[in-house]
């Protein structure tokens, strides 16, 4: 009989998988990502800069930096028909319900889909790079009654995406501000979403299968959902004062406050959740409006005053894209798309020295005996 | 810094939920659900007495069995919309992937989406339990071109699945043999798919999103793909003395056989294997052919006497849906179909008494520093 002995609610401090993908650093402070620091990546690389760092394991020179995006926009479009089917889905489905239906139906257009060697898994994850923002833009657009928009290669990875979710190019510091996020919000050791793909992909499921499972994953509001959660609460407030009061109706409700708290760190802030107040900053002083930059200050106060809880990024990500003019619902969409590279590299690991995941279970049922 | 003492490949040995749904018993061989063995149930009630006990709690009287029965035939008929759907995804698109995609867009139909309390998940689980065997048989029908079938109000349940399947009424033997085998498959603790449901339930994400993610890990030929693998090994073989060297071979090159073995049953067959293999011995004796019969058994002694191996469930499920006259690509989604049961017993219980699953990894690459 089982016993509590091997019992980790949650998982929690359990060591699930060997990686050399990343790994959070909680002693030294780092979030390591292919040996490097993701908080100084991201003060000098860019997205593609990561995307090359994750799938071939080195920074990338200017000429394979090049030939990354090459690759990438040749995978920018679509099979006309997922336009079609996203006309087709209910009017009330849900962006990250949207996004999933699209990827799982690109699965169909894998021509190798039971291949799992390296580098159909290598192909499938630049396919998939270039083609999820275009599936989150245009889900989202067509459910809601808009005209496909199309990808214009002139632009920049990012800037091309910002396109596409805005329906305008950015300019140079959105754009930056905009990659910025995107290096983010690239990869975070195994989180509940990269650790759904990892276990669908140890049944030698695809890489389109784990990556469905990572977008419902992404979905809760205990995950990927957060950055919503945040936007929605400071726009409701809408003034310091407020969202003060509203944050302390909270915590004497004890309602959890989304954006905040980390199940990893939990004595400091999250150190991407800085980078995201500085680009938050920028974009305060260049409109002069810094409302959005006060209420967040005044909200990070009282949660350490009353809770000694610290912001994570969402809770930093969520005004930037708002002050960026992306429409609140493709937050989360926008972090799945990002976070596409890091799921993509943790698939593939998974599948080049895999074991299935089987845990079990405590039960805490009564016998019963049947009497007919 | 972690080190390997909490990692556990594979997550084995390791308890990851509490539960009062199922647990493998392997001390008293039983597959306990619910409190009851799993064996003696399949051997006096039927698939929805199962549904019953998992969802209410207790074996139902004919009264409670009845009304059941109503409420899934209420919830039989799927969007018309999804019809389409299903005639815009590619033509190689693999069965189980057309059914991800019809659950993962059925979500949006769902009016209450966001409400996660009991009574919603409960009224979820059944219209799933009632629209799933739907999908499954017109994804796979409308794919392959064939015109959509609609489902029987005269027909108990499992007939009429099996009718959706084959496009026949069954005979009340096979009605009764395809009765137990979603009896057998209903539900088992906490597989791969099981444990992907219950992760993705543990952000807050829905039933939908829950389901459309252990979609994606039963597809594994790890997992639930293996009843498929099976029964293509037996024909590619056709006699017992080609199966029979086919094994041998397969051992030779350390080739993974499917159908034996299992995580938790190492030391004797699986209970639930001995069922069907008892159902194929009437189906063989209806027809006067013994063929497949004689080949599983010799296959079975090939595996004991060389790797100490017994038959799983899919090893004879397999050949008992091939006499069924169901075609293969559809044993993998039916065993979802049936599991659909046990996923939504689980995502209910984890909604219920929460926490997310979040573990940690063991980082096994270098640190390096940028040097530009």
């Amino acid at each position: 009989m089982e016993t509590e002995v091997n019992y980790f609610p949650g998982l929690e401090g359990v060591i699930a998988s060997k990686t050399n993908i990343s790994f959070l650093d909680t002693v030294q402070g780092e979030i390591v990502i292919k040996g490097y620091d993701l908080i100084k990546l991201s003060q000098t690389k860019e997205y593609l800069d990561i995307v090359h760092l994750l799938l071939e394991d080195t920074l990338p020179n200017e000429l394979e930096k090049a030939s990354v995006l090459e690759k990438l926009k040749k995978e920018y479009d679509i099979p006309e028909k997922l336009f079609t089917i996203f006309n087709l889905l209910s009017k009330q489905t849900h962006p990250m319900d949207g996004l999933r239906t699209g990827i799982s139906a690109l699965a169909g257009y894998d021509k190798h889909i039971d291949d799992r060697s390296l580098q159909a898994n290598m192909d499938r994850a630049y396919n998939l790079l270039g083609k999820v923002p275009n599936i989150v833009a245009n889900s989202y657009r067509i459910i809601n009654g808009n005209e496909p928009i199309h990808p214009l290669q002139d632009l920049s990875y990012s800037a091309n995406f910002f396109y596409m979710l805005t329906g305008r190019r950015p300019s140079p510091l959105e754009e930056k501000i905009f990659d910025l996020s995107l290096v983010l919000y690239s990869e975070h050791e195994l989180p509940n979403s990269t650790f759904t793909a990892r276990v669908i992909a140890s049944t030698q499921s695809d890489l389109y299968g784990a990556l469905t499972g990572a977008v419902a994953s992404l979905k809760g509001n205990l995950h990927g959902g957060a950055n919503e959660a945040v936007m929605y609460m400071l726009n409701e407030a809408d003034t310091v004062s407020n969202f003060e009061e509203m944050l302390m109706k909270k915590l004497y409700n004890k309602e959890k406050i989304m954006g905040f708290g980390h199940r990893v760190y939990m004595k400091k802030m999250d150190p991407r959740a800085l980078m995201m107040k500085e680009a938050l900053k920028q974009l305060s002083d260049v409109k002069g409006d810094y409302n959005l930059l006060q209420m967040c200050e005044a909200g990070e106060k009282i949660m350490e005053r009353e809770k000694g809880l610290y912001p994570n990024l969402d809770y930093y990500a969520a005004p930037v894209y708002w002050m960026l003019g992306i429409p609140i619902p493709l937050y989360t969409p926008i972090f799945f798309s990002s976070r596409t590279l890091g799921l993509c590299a943790h698939v593939i690991e998974q599948h080049e020295n895999n074991r299935l995941f089987r845990p079990r279970v405590l039960y805490t049922g009564e016998r019963r005996t049947l009497t007919n």
